[in-house]
């Protein structure tokens, strides 16, 4: 089993440390402690246990360190940035593995633009060494990217000609539209195993700039300096512009500390504080229930801050996080999650109205940015998603999002019983899907005035008005209520579940495409493609031979 | 070898009739008269052979018939539309074929929008009985649909719960983004193999109106009615929205003849009167030569009706049509096309400034906007495009498109002969990409002004000129010359075809996406996943064991 969960002071292959305004992030990456055997990390390239440290690290840059107003990512192995991920893990690891592995750096590295874009923290890739593959992937999304120039350091994305498949972590689309590399360029220069050099690198839009290893040091010191100085930020480019940079975190602000989650696991349950996971492993799905606060909480940034990670949202959605990554990854055969909330509404929506009153403050605004990033692992997850909502249940503002980001919406429509749902002013922007749509936009596509009245309603929906409204897929009622659930689970999970990945990849995405969809809907589906060709592995395929005696041997046709 | 030239008198599975302004277009398919051997299209499914049929009739429609303003596509069959791409020829082809396949049918779905867009006619789908899979994906690219209420008829998804793959043609990206239907009614929709019947496909969204078998004729007749009496045009929704709907083909006009191109072919050439393709199988690439026009060509759009067929740019992008076509789907292994031009750049420059000049006109219109999907063709060919550009050739203005589409530009740097590049008003919008940007603004996508300042340029660019202004990828010398384009084509044809097709996906549509892009970008590459996963066509997938008494047996593993 794969656990998500780590700290700096269990980091094998990461060194986080933090000098005042400026967060070093350092990449060492230890042969020999790979999450599977098989295979050995040299050369600075990472499998998922890599990727995990890395994204631990991130995310405690934002809630433990506040003051960090500069990341630099950089290594410390000689004459090597990083080598990208490990060719030997991906060839001996299975189709889903590659694609899970794969989604979750990407994650990875949105989480790293995501702490960009919002909370205004620059991210410098220091590449003190040649970056190839997934090693300039790493690079492309952070801020700037500074490459040494030593006669011999390259960027490169060597995937294509040396693997047969394509850069399985945004370098594409990225190169194109973050960078903006004129599509001739990117085309030679992904064609290229041996990738560019600093001069033409920069030429190329590549990297930002190359020193000579003299002063290669000095210059990103330099280079840190000037970003803290306020003065060195470079006109924002691609969908980075108009960031809002001046949200810089406030440097007097202390951080909170991030503990271990206490998970209680059996073999078919998975049991945090407010999120319960049962497995019904032989029907093919899971049962999630998330429960909103128990008591009433706090309502100033300083008491919340007190509580620190065990403030109700932001451990709860941390549960989330991990039961997702959980059944991601270790749950291959569940197909359908039923979501299912419970507790007071009335809670649920105090604690939102918190965290809208107190948007500013960076702990709230950290914690709204990571549950909209939770949400968004949902929306990316491939298994089917159906909102369960019963009497006792919780859907309201905040957790509403959990049934806005399902497949569809069951809700009871009981005689006597109180079944509802609710609405706060979090649905209206504070959780933006990756399209850059909020999730009640994306759902009234055709009818846009339905947001503004769904959002205007003071009460809460009561079936009947849910349904009116929009907002509920079916509302049986309660004599056909378990047969129906029931049969709408059995229907589910007894589909293809390719076809339903992708059925879900495209239904759930309506209106606008960012770079991020690209990434995700685009760039992921043709790299799911390629990984499973012949050419790339079967026992003639690229990636198969890669690093053997034997040559890739190609069907060519063209497809 | 599969010919995509057709005529009416030749059609086997499609009646058109021309009524005044109303076109009808019948879909009456013959079981037996399939493209290969090995399956019958019973109930209206179609296989190429009735695709290329139908691509025909609405490139007729446009061009023969200009006093068409409403096509009305309905069936012959009794209570049956059609039931889609037949599932026994999906089963029995390759994985390449079927690719290419979905491609070709949705190019031909994308025609009937662009159609409806750019020449404001009509499109309605009289569904006179059940609208099936690709039965339903082709009315859902209509402008209406209308689908008789006889107790049984109905429209349906059942690809996900019948076959295990995705609707291919373009179907779950209408459902959300153009008729804009709740993703999780789309949800429910396309996992509910029997469909919807026509109350609750006409509350979901999914048909515009249903009547009753007795009304139902009459019904289309005022539909049709209302549309040429000009008041009955509902609101434009969706991409529509602002479509010059008012641009109706002037009543009065006479259409012209579209003639069976005139093609010499031998084992490895392919030659037409201003395009030549010559096939190096072996060494995996063919040379494509255009030529410009031959002599000074009429100004006048009266002259130019009187050409007919045999007006330079219709004849030249037709012919290029073909052979990309032919390329696609005759010439697999071929990976690489050079792709030259050959002729007199003023001659060119002269056709571009006649229809800027006449682009109101209606065959002028026509014109462009063919050049545009030929283009748009050539930008979603799975196969890579170097354009050489040399003494002699005529890369300029709308000839200059197909530098700009291919994947890199060679031009030769030479002391002592003129090698030239020029831009023509045509440049500036006349050819937009899938993603609704021009070319030129695709490739200055970081430096916006540069599009500007190509486009000012009065005179043509000459090497330095052309490298200078970013036009060109490589500009070799002429001692370097021959040897850097025997290079460049071993080493394109030496790499994975597979990761060449997801990598040029990537990265020739950089900028925003569009329905289109998102037709061709993410739901074809899910859909080439699942098309090739066990699950689908392994030996127990659901579209290898559909109509047998064998079931589907699926390995339920999420990816």
């Amino acid at each position: 089993m794969i656990s998500f969960e780590t700290a700096p002071d269990q980091y094998k292959h990461w060194k986080l440390s933090i000098e005042g305004a400026v967060a070093k992030l350092s990449m060492d990456v230890r042969e020999d402690e790979t999450l599977v055997e098989g295979y050995k990390l040299k050369l600075n390239s990472y499998d998922l246990g890599v990727d995990i440290e890395l994204a631990d690290a991130i995310q405690r840059i934002r809630f433990e360190h506040p003051e960090v107003r500069a990341a630099v990512i950089s290594s410390l192995k000689p004459r090597i940035f990083c080598a990208g991920a490990n060719i030997y893990m991906l060839g001996t690891s299975s189709h889903a593995f590659k694609v899970n592995f794969c989604k979750f750096t990407n994650e990875t590295r949105c989480a790293i633009e995501d702490d960009s874009r919002h909370s205004g923290r620059r991210y410098i890739a220091a590449l003190n060494g040649t970056a190839s593959g997934g090693g300039y992937e790493l690079a492309i999304a952070c801020d700037e990217i500074y490459l040494v120039d030593d006669g011999n350091s390259a960027v490169s994305l060597p995937e294509v000609p040396l693997l047969g498949v394509l850069p399985g972590t945004g370098g594409l689309t990225r190169l194109v539209d973050k960078r903006r590399v004129r599509r001739d360029r990117a085309d030679v220069f992904s064609t290229l195993a041996e990738g560019l050099k600093g001069k033409r690198a920069k030429e190329w839009g590549l990297i930002d700039d190359t020193f000579p290893t003299s002063k290669f040091e000095q210059a990103i010191e330099q280079r840190v300096h000037s970003i803290l100085e306020g003065n060195g930020l470079p006109e924002a480019t691609g969908q980075d512009a108009g960031a809002p940079q001046a949200r810089m975190p406030a440097l007097l602000q202390t951080g909170i500390k991030l503990n271990s989650l206490e998970v209680k696991a059996t073999d078919d349950t998975r049991n945090y504080k407010f999120v319960e996971l049962k497995l019904h492993r032989d029907k093919r799905y899971a049962d999630l229930t998330m429960r909103g606060p128990e008591a009433d909480l706090p309502s100033t940034p300083d008491e919340i801050q007190k509580l620190g990670d065990s403030y109700w949202p932001l451990r709860a959605f941390r549960e989330l996080d991990d039961a997702l990554l959980h059944l991601r990854v270790n749950e291959p055969e569940i197909g359908l999650v039923c979501v299912r909330t419970q507790g007071n509404i009335d809670k649920v929506l105090a604690a939102d109205k918190t965290l809208t009153a107190n948007r500013e403050h960076w702990l709230i605004r950290e914690t709204l940015l990571y549950m909209a990033r939770v949400l968004r692992r949902l929306d990316l997850t491939a298994k089917s998603f159906f909102a369960i909502v019963e009497p006792g249940s919780c859907f309201a503002g905040s957790l509403f999002e959990l049934a806005l980001s399902s497949d569809r919406v069951y809700m009871l429509n009981h005689p006597d019983e109180k079944v509802e749902v609710a609405m706060s002013e979090l649905n209206s922007g504070a959780f933006p899907m990756s399209n850059g749509l909020t999730r009640l936009q994306s759902r009234f596509l055709s009818e846009p005035k339905q947001v503004d009245e769904v959002l205007a309603r003071e009460s809460s929906f009561d079936t009947e008005a849910a349904e009116e409204a929009g907002l509920v897929t079916f509302a049986p009622d309660d004599l056909d209520w378990e047969d129906e659930i029931r049969l709408a689970i059995e229907e589910r999970t007894s589909l293809s579940p390719d076809a339903l990945t992708g059925m879900e990849a495209s239904l759930r995405f309506a209106g606008p495409e960012t770079m991020d969809t690209k990434i995700y809907g685009r760039l992921t589906a043709w790299q799911n493609w390629i990984f499973q060709r012949p050419n790339a592995v079967g026992p003639r395929g690229a990636l198969t031979n890669y690093g053997k005696p034997t040559q890739a041997q190609f069907d060519f046709k063209r497809t």
